[in-house]
């Protein structure tokens, strides 16, 4: 059996993309702010308000015209607190102010308390040169009125979510969730709870993904394990297909003669069976069951995380119309040699000490303990080797969630 | 009114999390694993199994016993399919076999498909040099029954509980969810939805902490807006104290007149006044009301948000038993000047362009837009300069979720 031309990751990538641009997901529904977290902005968010809706005091301290002042002591005529304003400054006054009162009408400089003489009449001496505008917050130096705060696409964390509340807003346009069905193939996986078999094992991927897939606001339609068998897999993707944006399989993506995803997708579906440059996780299936598209993931866990995390994800957020859905990763130094040059790219469990990247010693793509372990994936181009000391991008989890 | 002397961040994180070592919460409750994600394990997870629980195939191929082959073609025996343990090895057979299945008993050698000629008389011929145990997975190879596979206080996310589900659990213990009451300062504030009133502004900061504390695992108490005044003020923390292990306050921690959280602390409570040599975020305020800490965060949005980020967060994660609770970040080259040596350590937003650093142009503390801009915060340490091409270290905002 030949082994085929291996596909770049980046073109496996771009093909996944343009699959997921034609198939963005159009319907929206608004959420209130408090549930809208880990869904993506239907919309461009565009500001209603000024942001500060006035000028206000960034100091505790006192306000005066500063373009009419004669250098003299002013009286304190009035005291501004926040939420308060105050009424214009008459000639010759100053304001007490707090921080984040709005600076009254009139008044162009605030000086902080700090640098003020009381006087015994009542009045303040400014004891330092002033200069216009200074401790002021002008209005609209966030943002102004009109502007697009965040654009469509946009991922809603805390961050973003505060900035909506900040205008006013109780309630956002989301877009509705991808609907997932996840589905693990092989006879010798058991859920978690029941009796060992000889020669089985537990299936872990259900656990994994379910979480990611959560995390990246999917709704996940939990199909189950389907044994090796091309009959009652094919039955299975008829049902599974009129209610999902995605079949999300783990397993029996290889070629052998029992991996029977990639079988019923060639009888059934339109596959396009990649084998990819990359590992772990060669074996990856893409294609569609019907009018679905179906990415079949390879069932061991190293594997399943790295192209779930590099391709599947990147899927799963452009549908939801996100437009950066790669991860940043950084350039760190490496703590080991490399010395064999592959013909695949490398994602490699490491970690980071002192600021360089460190092997788990395990790197075997059953294993997926490395991924506790480790904060991320160093990767390794095609045919590089890497001496302790040079530069690899590395990938934090954390950007993958 | 003197400025006092600075504490530096890391003497204010060493004291908060010696606050937080002596309140760690010491109940927990059973979750199963869907359930258990962002929560923190209250006690080591021990493998009950050797993973894989067998050695298994790592290919499609054929297994064989080397150790006593003649090297001459051998019989296939039987077909050995995952998850359907097969029979001891007879003497000159070999069993065809599929990844992940478990090696019959007598093999110790799999070679793949690819490298076997299939004779006309059902026997196989090996072409290639065998190796004994080649492309088997030896039983225990990730992990041993009895080995620590998670320690208590590790946070719980898809990997670990998958790392769970592959022993077979079902569900996990882990620590109580941190009451966090959460509560706003200022008579500027409005919630969102309400009419905006002259010298008010929208509370962005609820929005903010309650999505943020959501994420760290905590259950939120929301107690509203408290307007600036001591007497109401000391009301709210007393109901507050009984059902809560932290009380979290944005705003009212200046030493302006009107920021009467402080004097409530100080008149009512154990305050523990910190200026930290931190900007943004210099009037943290950390302290008891009667038993119960109070963290309590300036006003400012982005300054609200670097103090939880690099201290509040540090220490509700501490209370949950989790022992590595700073950002790791990373150093990067700045794309930029920094020319003037300050007083407090800077935490500026900024995000990575050709792995560089490169500033949000407004980094007032009052401004939030700036933080969903950027992928994270610079960190510029007390009187250091900077030159463009310098390294500087970048925590990402992913690393603080």
């Amino acid at each position: 059996m030949s082994q085929g031309k291996l596909m770049p990751v980046e073109e496996a990538l771009a093909s996944l993309l343009a699959m997921a641009d034609a198939r963005q997901l159009d319907q929206s529904q608004e959420l209130a702010l408090d549930e809208a977290r880990q869904r993506v902005l239907a919309c461009d968010l565009v500001a209603t308000l000024d942001l500060p809706p006035w000028p206000n005091s960034a100091m505790d301290g006192y306000a005066l015209d500063l373009a009419h002042w004669d250098g003299q002591p002013l009286l304190v005529a009035q005291t501004v607190f926040a939420g308060r304003p105050g009424t214009p400054l008459q000639p010759g006054t100053c304001a007490r102010i707090f921080t984040g009162a709005p600076v009254p009408a009139g008044a162009d400089c605030v000086e902080m308390q700090e640098n003020v003489e009381l006087l015994d009449d009542g009045r303040v001496r400014f004891t330092q040169a002033l200069k216009p505008g200074q401790n002021i917050r002008p209005q609209g130096q966030e943002n102004r009125a009109g502007q697009v705060l965040l654009e469509a696409g946009t991922r809603l964390g805390p961050f973003e979510l505060a900035v909506a509340a900040a205008q006013g807003c109780t309630r956002l346009p989301v877009v509705r969730k991808p609907r997932v069905a996840l589905l693990s193939t092989g006879d010798e996986l058991l859920e978690p709870g029941m009796a060992l078999r000889e020669g089985c094992i537990y299936n872990s991927n259900r656990t994994l993904l379910r979480h990611w897939l959560d995390a990246l606001g999917c709704e996940v339609i939990d199909a189950g394990i389907l044994p090796d068998q091309p009959q009652q897999t094919r039955l299975r993707l008829e049902q599974l297909q009129h209610g999902a944006d995605l079949i999300l399989t783990t397993g029996g993506v290889s070629a052998g003669d029992a991996d029977c995803l990639g079988q019923v997708l060639r009888d059934s579906g339109r596959p396009l069976f990649w084998k990819l440059a990359i590992k772990p996780g060669k074996p990856l299936t893409v294609g569609y069951f019907g009018q679905v598209p179906v990415i079949g993931l390879p069932g061991n866990p190293a594997s399943a995380l790295v192209t779930f995390g590099l391709l599947a994800r990147a899927y799963l957020l452009r549908i939801q119309g996100v437009g950066e859905v790669e991860p940043l990763g950084v350039m760190v130094p490496v703590a080991f040699d490399w010395a064999r040059a592959g013909s695949r790219r490398e994602y490699l469990r490491a970690r980071l000490e002192q600021g360089q990247a460190v092997l788990y010693p395990n790197q075997s793509s059953g294993v997926l303990l490395g991924a506790c372990w480790a904060d991320g994936l160093v990767e390794i181009p095609e045919g590089r080797t890497l001496q302790a000391g040079d530069l690899a991008r590395f990938i934090p989890f954390s950007e993958l969630f």
